[in-house]
Protein backbone atom coordinates (compact mmCIF):
# COMPACT_ATOMS: atom_id res chain seq x y z
CA UNK A 1 0.00 0.00 0.00
CA UNK A 2 1.15 3.73 -1.39
CA UNK A 3 0.61 5.78 1.37
CA UNK A 4 -0.14 8.57 -0.94
CA UNK A 5 -2.23 8.78 -3.96
CA UNK A 6 -3.48 11.66 -6.14
CA UNK A 7 -6.38 11.08 -8.87
CA UNK A 8 -5.72 13.73 -12.14
CA UNK A 9 -9.00 14.66 -13.10
CA UNK A 10 -9.12 15.01 -16.51
CA UNK A 11 -12.74 13.35 -17.40
CA UNK A 12 -13.76 16.91 -18.99
CA UNK A 13 -14.03 17.14 -22.77
CA UNK A 14 -13.15 21.05 -22.77
CA UNK A 15 -16.36 22.03 -24.88
CA UNK A 16 -15.08 25.58 -24.12
CA UNK A 17 -11.74 25.79 -25.92
CA UNK A 18 -12.72 25.20 -29.17
CA UNK A 19 -10.41 22.55 -30.11
CA UNK A 20 -10.70 19.22 -31.32
CA UNK A 21 -8.35 17.71 -28.61
CA UNK A 22 -9.48 18.22 -24.59
CA UNK A 23 -7.47 21.04 -23.08
CA UNK A 24 -5.65 18.58 -20.50
CA UNK A 25 -4.34 17.25 -24.10
CA UNK A 26 -3.04 20.57 -25.59
CA UNK A 27 0.71 20.63 -25.78
CA UNK A 28 2.12 23.75 -23.63
CA UNK A 29 6.33 24.22 -23.44
CA UNK A 30 7.14 20.58 -25.07
CA UNK A 31 4.80 18.47 -23.54
CA UNK A 32 1.01 17.83 -23.20
CA UNK A 33 -0.19 20.35 -20.02
CA UNK A 34 -1.15 16.79 -17.90
CA UNK A 35 2.10 15.63 -17.92
CA UNK A 36 3.67 18.78 -16.76
CA UNK A 37 1.10 18.66 -14.05
CA UNK A 38 1.29 14.83 -13.08
CA UNK A 39 4.98 15.95 -13.19
CA UNK A 40 4.34 17.99 -9.95
CA UNK A 41 2.87 15.38 -8.44
CA UNK A 42 6.43 12.80 -9.07
CA UNK A 43 8.64 15.89 -8.23
CA UNK A 44 6.69 15.84 -4.58
CA UNK A 45 6.79 12.40 -3.96
CA UNK A 46 8.35 9.84 -6.91
CA UNK A 47 6.49 7.29 -5.17
CA UNK A 48 3.36 8.48 -5.17
CA UNK A 49 0.24 6.30 -6.75
CA UNK A 50 -1.05 7.84 -10.04
CA UNK A 51 -4.89 7.24 -10.96
CA UNK A 52 -5.78 8.99 -14.17
CA UNK A 53 -9.28 9.73 -15.20
CA UNK A 54 -10.19 10.08 -18.70
CA UNK A 55 -13.06 10.95 -21.01
CA UNK A 56 -13.99 7.84 -22.38
CA UNK A 57 -13.11 7.42 -25.84
CA UNK A 58 -9.98 9.03 -24.71
CA UNK A 59 -8.05 6.15 -23.65
CA UNK A 60 -6.18 5.33 -26.43
CA UNK A 61 -5.05 8.80 -27.36
CA UNK A 62 -4.13 9.14 -23.69
CA UNK A 63 -1.77 5.10 -24.35
CA UNK A 64 -0.22 7.40 -27.71
CA UNK A 65 0.71 10.59 -25.58
CA UNK A 66 2.55 8.88 -23.41
CA UNK A 67 4.64 6.57 -26.08
CA UNK A 68 5.06 10.04 -28.14
CA UNK A 69 6.28 12.03 -25.19
CA UNK A 70 7.92 8.64 -23.35
CA UNK A 71 5.90 8.95 -20.06
CA UNK A 72 6.89 5.68 -18.52
CA UNK A 73 5.98 6.49 -15.10
CA UNK A 74 3.68 3.78 -13.44
CA UNK A 75 0.22 4.73 -13.04
CA UNK A 76 -3.53 3.40 -13.07
CA UNK A 77 -6.26 4.89 -15.89
CA UNK A 78 -10.18 5.63 -14.82
CA UNK A 79 -13.00 6.37 -17.13
CA UNK A 80 -14.52 9.22 -16.28
CA UNK A 81 -18.77 9.37 -15.54
CA UNK A 82 -21.49 11.50 -16.36
CA UNK A 83 -20.38 14.41 -13.89
CA UNK A 84 -16.87 15.20 -12.16
CA UNK A 85 -18.75 13.46 -9.25
CA UNK A 86 -18.96 10.01 -10.83
CA UNK A 87 -15.55 10.42 -12.74
CA UNK A 88 -14.20 10.64 -8.98
CA UNK A 89 -15.80 8.12 -7.68
CA UNK A 90 -14.35 6.10 -10.42
CA UNK A 91 -11.14 7.18 -9.77
CA UNK A 92 -11.58 6.45 -5.96
CA UNK A 93 -11.90 2.78 -6.77
CA UNK A 94 -8.67 2.49 -7.60
CA UNK A 95 -6.54 4.43 -5.02
CA UNK A 96 -5.00 2.33 -2.16
CA UNK A 97 -3.42 5.58 -0.55
CA UNK A 98 -3.90 6.59 3.17
CA UNK A 99 -3.89 9.73 2.10
CA UNK A 100 -5.86 10.90 -1.45
CA UNK A 101 -5.55 14.55 -3.47
CA UNK A 102 -7.63 15.18 -6.37
CA UNK A 103 -5.71 17.54 -8.53
CA UNK A 104 -6.93 19.45 -11.86
CA UNK A 105 -5.28 17.50 -14.86
CA UNK A 106 -5.73 21.30 -16.17
CA UNK A 107 -3.50 23.15 -13.14
CA UNK A 108 0.08 22.17 -14.34
CA UNK A 109 1.35 25.32 -12.22
CA UNK A 110 0.95 24.20 -9.09
CA UNK A 111 3.76 24.84 -6.67
CA UNK A 112 5.64 21.53 -4.85
CA UNK A 113 5.64 23.49 -1.84
CA UNK A 114 1.63 23.55 -2.03
CA UNK A 115 0.98 19.96 -2.67
CA UNK A 116 3.62 19.15 0.37
CA UNK A 117 1.53 21.65 2.79
CA UNK A 118 -2.18 20.46 1.74
CA UNK A 119 -0.98 16.54 2.49
CA UNK A 120 0.50 17.36 5.96
CA UNK A 121 -2.46 19.65 7.08
CA UNK A 122 -4.67 16.76 5.60
CA UNK A 123 -2.81 14.41 7.47
CA UNK A 124 -3.38 15.68 10.53
CA UNK A 125 -6.79 17.61 10.25
CA UNK A 126 -8.63 14.89 8.40
CA UNK A 127 -9.01 17.86 4.95
CA UNK A 128 -6.94 20.39 3.46
CA UNK A 129 -7.03 22.29 0.08
CA UNK A 130 -5.49 25.23 -1.06
CA UNK A 131 -7.48 28.71 -1.52
CA UNK A 132 -6.26 32.54 -2.25
CA UNK A 133 -7.58 35.62 -1.60
CA UNK A 134 -9.71 37.83 -3.95
CA UNK A 135 -7.66 41.06 -4.96
CA UNK A 136 -10.99 42.57 -6.87
CA UNK A 137 -13.93 44.55 -5.25
CA UNK A 138 -16.75 41.16 -5.14
CA UNK A 139 -20.76 42.03 -5.75
CA UNK A 140 -23.20 39.18 -4.96
CA UNK A 141 -26.06 38.98 -7.20
CA UNK A 142 -29.77 38.74 -6.12
CA UNK A 143 -31.91 38.28 -9.09
CA UNK A 144 -31.48 42.25 -10.95
CA UNK A 145 -29.99 43.79 -8.32
CA UNK A 146 -26.01 43.14 -6.72
CA UNK A 147 -24.80 44.29 -3.81
CA UNK A 148 -20.64 45.09 -3.03
CA UNK A 149 -19.35 42.71 -0.48
CA UNK A 150 -16.41 42.49 1.45
CA UNK A 151 -13.78 40.40 -0.28
CA UNK A 152 -11.74 39.51 2.96
CA UNK A 153 -14.64 37.39 3.68
CA UNK A 154 -14.24 35.57 0.55
CA UNK A 155 -11.60 32.79 -0.95
CA UNK A 156 -10.99 31.30 -4.24
CA UNK A 157 -10.35 27.61 -4.59
CA UNK A 158 -7.61 25.75 -6.16
CA UNK A 159 -6.60 21.64 -6.36
CA UNK A 160 -5.11 19.90 -4.78
CA UNK A 161 -7.44 19.01 -2.34
CA UNK A 162 -6.38 16.51 -0.23
CA UNK A 163 -8.55 14.11 2.52
CA UNK A 164 -7.21 10.87 4.74
CA UNK A 165 -9.11 8.09 2.68
CA UNK A 166 -11.54 7.01 5.01
CA UNK A 167 -13.02 10.44 5.20
CA UNK A 168 -13.06 11.02 1.09
CA UNK A 169 -14.15 7.35 0.53
CA UNK A 170 -17.03 7.96 3.08
CA UNK A 171 -18.07 10.99 1.55
CA UNK A 172 -18.53 9.81 -1.50
CA UNK A 173 -20.73 7.40 -0.79
CA UNK A 174 -23.49 10.45 -0.88
CA UNK A 175 -25.65 10.59 -3.35
CA UNK A 176 -24.79 13.45 -6.06
CA UNK A 177 -26.13 16.95 -6.13
CA UNK A 178 -25.06 19.75 -7.97
CA UNK A 179 -24.13 21.94 -5.56
CA UNK A 180 -20.78 19.20 -6.09
CA UNK A 181 -18.36 21.68 -7.29
CA UNK A 182 -15.56 20.26 -5.97
CA UNK A 183 -14.16 17.66 -3.57
CA UNK A 184 -14.12 19.81 -0.34
CA UNK A 185 -18.08 20.18 -1.35
CA UNK A 186 -18.61 16.70 -1.30
CA UNK A 187 -16.42 15.98 2.28
CA UNK A 188 -18.16 19.07 3.74
CA UNK A 189 -21.20 17.78 3.16
CA UNK A 190 -20.34 14.58 4.89
CA UNK A 191 -19.50 16.88 7.97
CA UNK A 192 -16.14 17.26 7.79
CA UNK A 193 -14.67 20.45 8.54
CA UNK A 194 -11.79 21.60 5.53
CA UNK A 195 -8.92 23.14 6.58
CA UNK A 196 -7.42 25.74 4.36
CA UNK A 197 -3.92 25.92 2.83
CA UNK A 198 -2.09 29.21 1.07
CA UNK A 199 -2.28 28.31 -2.52
CA UNK A 200 0.16 30.01 -4.89
CA UNK A 201 -1.69 32.47 -7.33
CA UNK A 202 -0.44 31.23 -10.85
CA UNK A 203 -2.18 27.68 -10.21
CA UNK A 204 -4.75 28.38 -12.72
CA UNK A 205 -7.51 26.57 -13.98
CA UNK A 206 -6.65 26.31 -17.76
CA UNK A 207 -9.98 26.84 -19.43
CA UNK A 208 -9.79 29.12 -22.50
CA UNK A 209 -6.95 30.00 -25.16
CA UNK A 210 -6.37 32.86 -22.73
CA UNK A 211 -5.44 30.53 -20.25
CA UNK A 212 -3.54 28.35 -22.23
CA UNK A 213 -1.20 31.18 -23.23
CA UNK A 214 -0.62 32.71 -19.61
CA UNK A 215 0.42 28.58 -18.67
CA UNK A 216 2.91 28.69 -21.04
CA UNK A 217 4.42 31.81 -20.17
CA UNK A 218 5.11 30.80 -16.57
CA UNK A 219 5.93 27.13 -17.43
CA UNK A 220 8.72 29.07 -19.67
CA UNK B 1 -17.94 71.73 -21.87
CA UNK B 2 -17.18 68.25 -22.18
CA UNK B 3 -19.81 65.03 -22.40
CA UNK B 4 -17.16 62.96 -20.89
CA UNK B 5 -14.10 62.54 -18.12
CA UNK B 6 -12.22 60.01 -17.13
CA UNK B 7 -10.41 60.07 -14.01
CA UNK B 8 -7.08 58.19 -14.04
CA UNK B 9 -6.75 56.74 -10.68
CA UNK B 10 -2.82 56.75 -10.21
CA UNK B 11 -2.30 57.72 -6.33
CA UNK B 12 -1.23 54.83 -5.09
CA UNK B 13 2.42 54.29 -4.23
CA UNK B 14 2.52 50.16 -4.52
CA UNK B 15 4.54 48.96 -1.48
CA UNK B 16 3.52 45.89 -2.60
CA UNK B 17 6.01 45.64 -5.95
CA UNK B 18 9.57 45.75 -4.54
CA UNK B 19 10.31 48.22 -6.91
CA UNK B 20 10.86 52.40 -6.20
CA UNK B 21 8.63 53.55 -9.16
CA UNK B 22 5.02 53.02 -8.15
CA UNK B 23 3.65 50.55 -10.42
CA UNK B 24 1.49 52.90 -12.55
CA UNK B 25 4.94 54.11 -14.41
CA UNK B 26 6.72 51.00 -15.23
CA UNK B 27 7.55 50.47 -18.73
CA UNK B 28 6.03 47.53 -20.22
CA UNK B 29 6.03 46.95 -24.18
CA UNK B 30 7.63 50.36 -24.72
CA UNK B 31 5.99 52.72 -22.46
CA UNK B 32 5.03 53.36 -18.89
CA UNK B 33 2.09 51.38 -17.94
CA UNK B 34 -0.55 54.58 -17.07
CA UNK B 35 0.08 55.55 -20.69
CA UNK B 36 -1.05 52.54 -22.24
CA UNK B 37 -4.08 52.94 -20.24
CA UNK B 38 -4.94 56.79 -20.81
CA UNK B 39 -4.32 55.75 -24.70
CA UNK B 40 -7.38 53.46 -24.69
CA UNK B 41 -9.51 56.15 -23.41
CA UNK B 42 -8.50 58.68 -25.96
CA UNK B 43 -8.98 55.41 -28.50
CA UNK B 44 -12.73 55.09 -27.45
CA UNK B 45 -13.04 59.32 -27.64
CA UNK B 46 -10.25 61.55 -28.71
CA UNK B 47 -12.42 64.42 -27.10
CA UNK B 48 -12.37 63.15 -23.57
CA UNK B 49 -11.47 64.80 -20.70
CA UNK B 50 -8.70 63.58 -18.97
CA UNK B 51 -7.72 64.10 -15.36
CA UNK B 52 -4.63 62.30 -13.97
CA UNK B 53 -4.49 61.58 -9.96
CA UNK B 54 -1.04 61.52 -8.95
CA UNK B 55 0.86 60.50 -5.35
CA UNK B 56 1.95 63.81 -4.28
CA UNK B 57 5.56 63.34 -4.60
CA UNK B 58 5.53 62.01 -8.48
CA UNK B 59 4.10 65.14 -10.42
CA UNK B 60 7.91 65.87 -11.65
CA UNK B 61 8.26 62.48 -12.47
CA UNK B 62 4.69 61.99 -14.45
CA UNK B 63 5.98 65.66 -16.46
CA UNK B 64 9.70 64.16 -17.18
CA UNK B 65 7.73 60.72 -18.33
CA UNK B 66 5.40 62.91 -20.85
CA UNK B 67 7.95 64.33 -21.96
CA UNK B 68 10.47 61.39 -22.50
CA UNK B 69 7.15 59.50 -24.35
CA UNK B 70 6.14 62.39 -25.96
CA UNK B 71 2.66 62.13 -24.24
CA UNK B 72 1.45 65.74 -25.35
CA UNK B 73 -2.58 64.85 -24.82
CA UNK B 74 -4.74 67.74 -22.86
CA UNK B 75 -4.79 66.37 -19.54
CA UNK B 76 -5.56 67.75 -16.47
CA UNK B 77 -3.28 66.55 -13.21
CA UNK B 78 -4.78 66.16 -9.49
CA UNK B 79 -3.15 65.17 -6.28
CA UNK B 80 -3.69 61.70 -4.62
CA UNK B 81 -5.20 62.25 -0.87
CA UNK B 82 -4.75 59.53 2.13
CA UNK B 83 -7.32 57.34 0.88
CA UNK B 84 -8.55 56.21 -2.39
CA UNK B 85 -11.63 58.12 -1.68
CA UNK B 86 -10.09 61.24 -0.86
CA UNK B 87 -8.03 61.08 -4.45
CA UNK B 88 -11.26 60.62 -6.47
CA UNK B 89 -12.32 63.34 -4.86
CA UNK B 90 -9.63 65.75 -5.84
CA UNK B 91 -9.99 64.37 -8.83
CA UNK B 92 -13.56 65.39 -9.01
CA UNK B 93 -13.01 68.58 -8.66
CA UNK B 94 -11.62 69.06 -12.05
CA UNK B 95 -14.54 67.30 -14.05
CA UNK B 96 -16.15 69.34 -16.09
CA UNK B 97 -18.02 66.57 -18.40
CA UNK B 98 -21.76 65.30 -18.17
CA UNK B 99 -20.52 61.48 -17.61
CA UNK B 100 -17.59 60.60 -15.61
CA UNK B 101 -15.02 57.50 -15.45
CA UNK B 102 -12.93 56.15 -13.50
CA UNK B 103 -10.33 54.13 -14.00
CA UNK B 104 -7.16 52.38 -12.17
CA UNK B 105 -4.19 53.85 -14.04
CA UNK B 106 -2.84 50.09 -13.78
CA UNK B 107 -5.63 48.33 -15.99
CA UNK B 108 -3.52 49.17 -19.28
CA UNK B 109 -6.14 46.11 -20.69
CA UNK B 110 -9.48 47.28 -21.05
CA UNK B 111 -11.43 47.12 -24.07
CA UNK B 112 -12.23 49.91 -25.50
CA UNK B 113 -15.91 47.83 -26.09
CA UNK B 114 -16.12 47.96 -22.81
CA UNK B 115 -15.24 51.72 -21.84
CA UNK B 116 -18.38 52.24 -24.28
CA UNK B 117 -20.78 50.04 -22.90
CA UNK B 118 -20.17 51.43 -19.33
CA UNK B 119 -20.71 55.24 -20.58
CA UNK B 120 -23.75 54.15 -22.59
CA UNK B 121 -25.38 52.31 -19.80
CA UNK B 122 -24.15 55.12 -17.17
CA UNK B 123 -25.64 57.58 -19.28
CA UNK B 124 -28.98 55.85 -19.29
CA UNK B 125 -29.55 54.42 -15.99
CA UNK B 126 -27.16 56.68 -14.20
CA UNK B 127 -24.31 54.19 -12.76
CA UNK B 128 -22.39 51.14 -14.57
CA UNK B 129 -19.18 48.85 -14.10
CA UNK B 130 -17.54 46.29 -15.62
CA UNK B 131 -17.97 42.51 -14.12
CA UNK B 132 -16.82 39.35 -14.77
CA UNK B 133 -17.80 35.48 -13.62
CA UNK B 134 -15.92 34.04 -11.21
CA UNK B 135 -14.69 30.34 -12.44
CA UNK B 136 -13.08 29.10 -9.11
CA UNK B 137 -14.84 27.41 -6.65
CA UNK B 138 -15.38 29.80 -3.79
CA UNK B 139 -15.53 29.71 -0.41
CA UNK B 140 -16.98 32.21 2.51
CA UNK B 141 -14.19 32.78 5.74
CA UNK B 142 -15.87 33.34 8.85
CA UNK B 143 -13.35 32.92 11.84
CA UNK B 144 -11.81 29.92 12.20
CA UNK B 145 -14.43 28.22 9.80
CA UNK B 146 -15.24 28.16 5.99
CA UNK B 147 -17.92 26.92 3.70
CA UNK B 148 -18.82 26.68 0.20
CA UNK B 149 -20.56 29.20 -1.59
CA UNK B 150 -22.01 29.35 -5.25
CA UNK B 151 -20.21 30.99 -7.38
CA UNK B 152 -22.98 31.83 -9.62
CA UNK B 153 -23.66 34.72 -7.11
CA UNK B 154 -20.98 36.77 -7.36
CA UNK B 155 -18.93 38.63 -9.45
CA UNK B 156 -15.21 40.32 -9.41
CA UNK B 157 -15.39 43.86 -10.24
CA UNK B 158 -13.34 46.13 -12.55
CA UNK B 159 -13.18 49.53 -13.73
CA UNK B 160 -13.90 51.94 -15.80
CA UNK B 161 -16.81 52.59 -13.28
CA UNK B 162 -19.62 55.19 -14.67
CA UNK B 163 -21.91 57.40 -13.58
CA UNK B 164 -23.82 60.95 -14.49
CA UNK B 165 -21.82 63.54 -13.18
CA UNK B 166 -24.43 64.43 -10.74
CA UNK B 167 -25.15 61.28 -8.97
CA UNK B 168 -21.16 61.03 -9.07
CA UNK B 169 -20.40 64.22 -7.27
CA UNK B 170 -23.36 63.91 -4.76
CA UNK B 171 -21.96 60.17 -3.60
CA UNK B 172 -18.80 61.79 -3.01
CA UNK B 173 -20.02 64.41 -0.56
CA UNK B 174 -20.41 61.60 1.90
CA UNK B 175 -18.24 60.95 4.89
CA UNK B 176 -15.52 58.78 4.22
CA UNK B 177 -15.50 54.92 5.46
CA UNK B 178 -13.68 51.79 4.93
CA UNK B 179 -16.07 49.78 3.50
CA UNK B 180 -15.58 52.56 0.12
CA UNK B 181 -13.59 49.76 -1.66
CA UNK B 182 -14.57 51.17 -5.46
CA UNK B 183 -16.86 54.13 -6.59
CA UNK B 184 -19.47 51.52 -7.11
CA UNK B 185 -19.85 50.99 -3.69
CA UNK B 186 -19.63 54.85 -2.60
CA UNK B 187 -22.49 55.73 -5.52
CA UNK B 188 -24.45 52.81 -3.70
CA UNK B 189 -24.19 54.11 -0.50
CA UNK B 190 -25.75 57.27 -1.52
CA UNK B 191 -28.71 55.12 -2.64
CA UNK B 192 -28.00 54.65 -6.35
CA UNK B 193 -28.35 51.23 -8.01
CA UNK B 194 -25.43 49.88 -10.17
CA UNK B 195 -25.87 48.52 -13.69
CA UNK B 196 -23.14 45.62 -14.30
CA UNK B 197 -21.71 45.17 -18.05
CA UNK B 198 -19.72 42.27 -19.11
CA UNK B 199 -16.08 43.11 -18.67
CA UNK B 200 -13.16 41.53 -20.56
CA UNK B 201 -11.33 39.18 -18.31
CA UNK B 202 -7.77 40.50 -19.57
CA UNK B 203 -8.53 43.76 -17.65
CA UNK B 204 -6.84 42.59 -14.55
CA UNK B 205 -5.45 45.43 -12.35
CA UNK B 206 -1.76 45.45 -11.88
CA UNK B 207 -0.61 44.89 -8.60
CA UNK B 208 2.31 42.39 -8.34
CA UNK B 209 5.30 41.73 -10.77
CA UNK B 210 3.35 38.44 -11.49
CA UNK B 211 0.78 40.95 -13.20
CA UNK B 212 3.10 43.41 -15.24
CA UNK B 213 4.78 39.79 -16.71
CA UNK B 214 0.95 39.13 -17.33
CA UNK B 215 -0.16 42.72 -18.60
CA UNK B 216 3.00 42.79 -21.21
CA UNK B 217 2.29 39.21 -22.64
CA UNK B 218 -1.11 40.67 -23.79
CA UNK B 219 -0.38 43.93 -24.61
CA UNK B 220 2.14 42.76 -27.25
Amino acid sequence: MNSKSVIISAGGIGKRMGTELPKQFLCIHKKPVILHTIEKFLAYDPKIEVVVVLPAGFIPDWEALCQKYLFTAPHKVAVGGEERFHSIQNGLREVTGKLVAVHDAVRPLVDVSVIAACFELAEKEGAAIPVYPITESVRKVEGDLSYAVNRDDYRLVQTPQCFRYEIFANAYEQRYSKFFTDDASVVESAGTKICLVDGNRENLKITTPHDLKLAELFLK
